[in-house]
C-alpha cells in the first residue's frame, strides 16, 4: 500500500504516482469511449459489467473519502489530479494540457471524441464553455494563485466538429480583484466559440 | 449480435436497448469515479488496467465508426444517448435528466460527485457551464426540435458544492430565428450560478 502525506511528496515520488495512476485513466478514458460507441450484444455487455463491477470494489478496496482536491508538493507543483478538464486520473477530463507562453498566453491542443457529443458529429456547446471556462481561468491566473469565474460569456460563431481542436486565452487587463480575459476554441478552419470573462481574485489572496 | 437500423426501433425496442446498456454505464460511472478516488497499489492498479484494456477490446469487437449521433425511433422519440450532458450511454454525462412542466419550464435533479471537481469540494465553473447550456436549450425547444446556443453568459454568485444540485431554466421571449432564456443551479442554500442564453433556430428548421 501506499502510506504517504500528499503534502510531502518529492517530484520524484509525484512521477512514480503519476506512472502509477495515469495509464489506469487513459484505459479509463477508452472504456468510455467503447460504452457510447459498442454494438456488442447483451451477454457480452452484461460480462464487461460484472468485470467493471469486480474492478471497482477492487479500487475502492483503499479509497479517499471524497473528491481528489488539489494538492501541493514539497516543490510548491499543484496537482490537480481530479479535475474535470485538467485532471490526470479524471477519465472525464480529455485532459486539456495548458500551456503558458512568455507573454501570459495559455493555449492547449486537444482531442474530443464521441464523449463530448451534443449535436451529431460536434462538440456539444457546454462543454467548449467547459474548457473555455479552465483555459480562460488559466490566464487570469500567471503567478499560478487561483482565480475564481465571476461571469464568462460564450459566442458561438459556429458548430464545433469532434476532432482535434485548439484553444488560447490572454488576460485583456486587471482592475481590483478583477481579471478580464478573452479567448476562443478553433479547428484547422479558424474560430468556432469565443469567449470573455471575469475571474475574481479570492479573498484570502487579497493583499 | 444485434441487428438492426436504428430508425425503425419501436418502444420496446429502446426499452431494451435501455437494459442492456444503462447498467453498464452506471458501472463506468463508478469506475470513472473510483479512479480518481482509489489509493490502492501499484499492482492492484495495473492488474485493474489490464481488465479493463480487455473489456474494452470486447466492447470494441463490434462498434459504431463514428460518435453516436442523435437517433430518432419509429414514434419520434429522441435517443440523445451519447450526448455529454443527458447521455444514458455516456458516462461522462452525471446523467442530467431534465424534465419539462406545463408552462415550458424546464428542471433537473442531479448529483455531482469527485469527476466534476474544479476548485477543492465544489464544482468546476464550466460544470455548471456546461449543465446550464443544455438545461437553457431544452427551455429554448418546447417543440421538440433542436435550437443551437448562439451566446450564452454565466454569473457566478458563489461556490457550487459537490453533491445533491438542482437547475432549471424558462424561455423569456423569442424575436424570429433567437429565442432567450434565463436559468439557474442552486443548492439546497439557493442559487450559486445564474445564466441566460439566446438560442438559434436552424436554418434547415426556419419556416
Amino acid at each position: 500500500m501506499l502510506e504517504f502525506t500528499l503534502e510531502d511528496l518529492s517530484a520524484a515520488d509525484v512521477a512514480r504516482l503519476r506512472d502509477i495512476y495515469e495509464p489506469l485513466t487513459a484505459s479509463v478514458r477508452e472504456l468510455v469511449d467503447a460504452t457510447i460507441r459498442t454494438e456488442a450484444d447483451a451477454e457480452t455487455v452484461a460480462a464487461v459489467k460484472a468485470d467493471i463491477d469486480a474492478a471497482v470494489a477492487r479500487l475502492r478496496s483503499r479509497q479517499l473519502d471524497g473528491a481528489f482536491g488539489v494538492r501541493h508538493t514539497s516543490s510548491g507543483e499543484s496537482m490537480s489530479w481530479g479535475n474535470a478538464v485538467i485532471g490526470i486520473r479524471n477519465a472525464l477530463a480529455p485532459p486539456v494540457e495548458v500551456h503558458r507562453d512568455q507573454t501570459g498566453r495559455t493555449s492547449a491542443d486537444f482531442h474530443l471524441g464521441a464523449a463530448y457529443e451534443g449535436p451529431p458529429g460536434h462538440v456539444h456547446g457546454g462543454v467548449s464553455a467547459l474548457i473555455l471556462d479552465h483555459v480562460l481561468g488559466e490566464a487570469a491566473s500567471p503567478d499560478g494563485k487561483p482565480r475564481f469565474t465571476g461571469s464568462i460569456t460564450l459566442r458561438y460563431v459556429r458548430a464545433t466538429p469532434l476532432g482535434p481542436l485548439h484553444a488560447e486565452a490572454i488576460r485583456t487587463r486587471t482592475e481590483g480583484v478583477k481579471t478580464y480575459c478573452a479567448g476562443h476554441i478553433s479547428d484547422a478552419e479558424g474560430v468556432t466559440v469565443e469567449a470573455e470573462g471575469v475571474f475574481i481574485t479570492p479573498r484570502r489572496l487579497r493583499d
